[in-house]
C-alpha cells in the first residue's frame, strides 16, 4: 500500500524549489527554477508554476494530499499572501490562491521560511526532542522560528520568532526595518564584515569581504576580526536569551552561512549568554548549530502540510 | 444544582490571600494573611496553611474541586516549587506538595504572578477576545505574562512572559539580576524615579519620592520628570515590540501603579512603539491599560484552576 505525500515549495530571492515529499520526510522528487526576482509578479509566479507542473506531472501526485510553502517573509497566512522584500513584484501576492488554483484545490499551508527552517529542525534536525526551541538562520539576515508546547509556532499570520528584528540596543543605529538596534543590525554577516572593515581590518589579497573571510582572520588571530564576532555573538546572546525568558525555550539553534563560523560565533556566544540569560529558568538553555542542508525549506514546507493533513489533528514529530 | 468551585491563592511579598471563586469568577469567600515575609520558610507556609484552613473551614469547601496557586517568582511549575526574589526562606520551596497535603490531596496548578495576572485580564479583563496578548505588570518590578492561540501560555516551568528581564540596552546598566539594560531596569517605578532625581527632579515638599509624584510632576509640565517616563515608555515599547516580533501578540495590556500613570506613560509608548515595531505584522499592535482591580491574582490563578480541571480540556474564556 502506498503511503500519502506532500508536495513542497521552498519560495527564496534566489531559487524556487519544489517536491514530493513522504510522511517520513523523503524527498522522492524535486523541480528547481531561478527565482526571476526582479521582473513583474506574473513573471514569478509563473516559475512557482513551471515548478508544479513538473511535480504534478508526476504519476506520484495522485498520491499527493496537501501542499506546504515556506516562503521569504513577510508573509501573511490568514490571507494566504507574501510580500517578499527581495522580490518587489509581489506585494500582498495571493500565493495561496495561486497556488491552489494549479494543484487540484489541495489544501496549502503557508509559512514564512525561517518557521519552515525551524519546522526541518524540530523534525528531523538539531531541535528534535525538543518541546520548546528557536532556530535561527544567520546570514545575509537574520530570520527564525519557535516549537512552544511540543509544536511549531508560526502564529497568526505565519511570521512569529523574527528574532532578527527585535531591539537589543534601542538607542543603537538604524535599521533598514525602521527600528534601531535590531540583532540582525549588529549579528548579520554583511554587518560582521562591515564592523571588521571599520575596525581597520583589512581582506585577503582577493578581496574577500565577507562574513566567512572574517571568521577565516579571527581563527588566525586577528583582533578587530575576533571583536567583530564577538559583538554579533553579544547581540545574537541578548536575543536569544529575551526570547527564553519571554516564552521559555531550552535550545537555540543557529544555522546558516555565519552560523557555520564554529568556536569563532559560538564560544563567546556562550559566554554571552550567561551574561544575559540569568534567571533560574533560563539558565539551562544552550546554543547548537543546525543540523539540516539545504533541503532544510522543503522539508519544513513538507512538515506544515503533513501536519494539517486531513484534519489538523495529525502529529508530526 | 450547585456548580463546582475553585480555591485560589494570590502569594506576594506583602500579603497571601485565598478564596473559593466560582466557575464565573466571582469570588464567594475570602481570607489573608500578611506574609512574613522575613521569617523562616516554615513560618510563611503556616500563614498558607491558616487561609487555606478558613476556606476549607467552609461548607462550600465541598463543592472545591481543584486549587490554583498564583506566587511571586521564581516558581517551577514542573516541579511545583517558588523561590519568591522577596521571600527568601523559600528557596526551591515545594509549595504544591504542602498545599496539596491540607486541601484533600485535589489537583494543584501553579502558575507564576504575572502568569495569573494575565489569565485575569483575558478571562475578565483588556485582554479579553484577544488570543494573543501580552499583559504587563509595571509597579516596582515589571512582570507579565502571554496569551498564545487564544490560551495562557505560562510555559514549562510558569514562568513564560518575564518582560521585565529582557534586554534592551545590551550595554546598559547592570540589573540585580546579573543581565544588563533590562526592560525593568529602565521603567519600574523606582527607577523613573531614581533618574528623574539623577536630573536634578526635586521630590515635592512632603517628601515623596515615587513614580506617582514623578508622573504628577510631569503632568504638570516638569520636562525632567516628562523625560524619565518618556525613557520608561521607550524601553516598554523596545520590549513590547520584542514580544510581538518573536511570537505575534496584537494587544499589550500595562497595569501595575506606573500603568496607572495614564498618558504620561501612554502617549510617549504608543509614539514608541511606532520606532520599535515596524514589521508589518505588528504594526496593528496597541497597547491599552490593565481593567482588573487588586483581585486580579486570585481571579487569575483560579482561571489556571478552572482551566485544568476535569481533564485538562476545559477552556476558560
Amino acid at each position: 500500500m502506498h503511503t500519502d505525500l506532500v508536495a513542497a515549495l521552498d519560495i527564496g530571492g534566489t531559487k524556487i524549489a519544489g517536491a514530493l515529499v513522504d510522511g517520513h520526510g523523503r524527498i522522492l522528487l524535486r523541480a528547481q527554477r531561478p527565482t526571476p526576482a526582479q521582473e513583474h509578479g506574473d513573471i514569478v509566479i509563473r516559475a512557482v508554476e513551471a515548478v508544479l507542473g513538473e511535480l504534478t506531472a508526476s504519476p506520484l501526485w495522485s498520491r499527493v494530499t496537501a501542499v506546504g510553502i515556506g516562503s521569504a517573509g513577510p508573509v501573511d497566512a490568514s490571507a494566504g499572501t507574501v510580500s517578499p522584500v527581495n522580490v518587489p513584484g509581489w506585494r500582498d501576492f495571493p500565493l495561496v490562491e495561486r497556488v491552489r488554483a494549479v494543484t487540484d484545490g489541495l489544501p496549502v499551508e503557508l509559512i514564512g521560511d525561517g518557521v519552515a527552517i525551524t519546522a526541518a529542525e524540530h523534525w528531523q534536525g538539531a531541535a528534535r526532542g525538543h518541546d520548546n526551541a528557536l532556530c535561527m538562520v544567520v546570514s545575509t539576515g537574520v530570520g527564525g522560528g519557535l516549537v512552544l508546547g511540543g509544536k511549531l509556532h508560526p502564529g497568526p499570520t505565519g511570521n512569529s520568532g523574527h528574532i532578527g528584528h527585535i531591539s537589543v540596543d534601542l538607542d543603537g543605529d538604524l535599521c533598514p526595518c525602521g527600528s534601531r538596534g535590531c540583532v540582525e543590525r549588529i549579528a548579520s554577516g554583511p554587518n560582521i564584515a562591515r564592523r571588521a572593515i571599520e575596525g581597520g581590518w583589512q581582506p585577503g589579497p582577493e578581496g574577500d569581504a565577507s562574513a566567512a573571510a572574517v571568521a577565516a582572520a579571527a581563527r588566525a588571530g586577528d583582533p578587530v576580526a575576533t571583536a567583530s564576532f564577538e559583538r554579533a555573538a553579544q547581540a545574537l546572546a541578548a536575543g536569544i536569551a529575551a526570547t527564553a525568558t519571554l516564552v521559555e525555550i531550552d535550545i537555540a539553534v543557529i544555522g546558516g552561512g555565519v552560523g557555520k563560523a564554529g568556536e569563532v560565533l559560538f564560544a563567546p556566544l556562550r559566554a554571552a549568554l550567561r551574561d544575559y540569560a540569568t534567571l533560574s529558568f533560563v539558565q539551562r538553555l544552550t546554543v547548537t548549530p543546525a543540523q539540516m542542508g539545504t533541503d532544510a525549506g522543503l522539508v519544513g514546507a513538507a512538515s506544515a502540510a503533513l501536519s494539517r493533513r486531513p484534519t489538523n489533528t495529525v502529529v508530526v514529530g
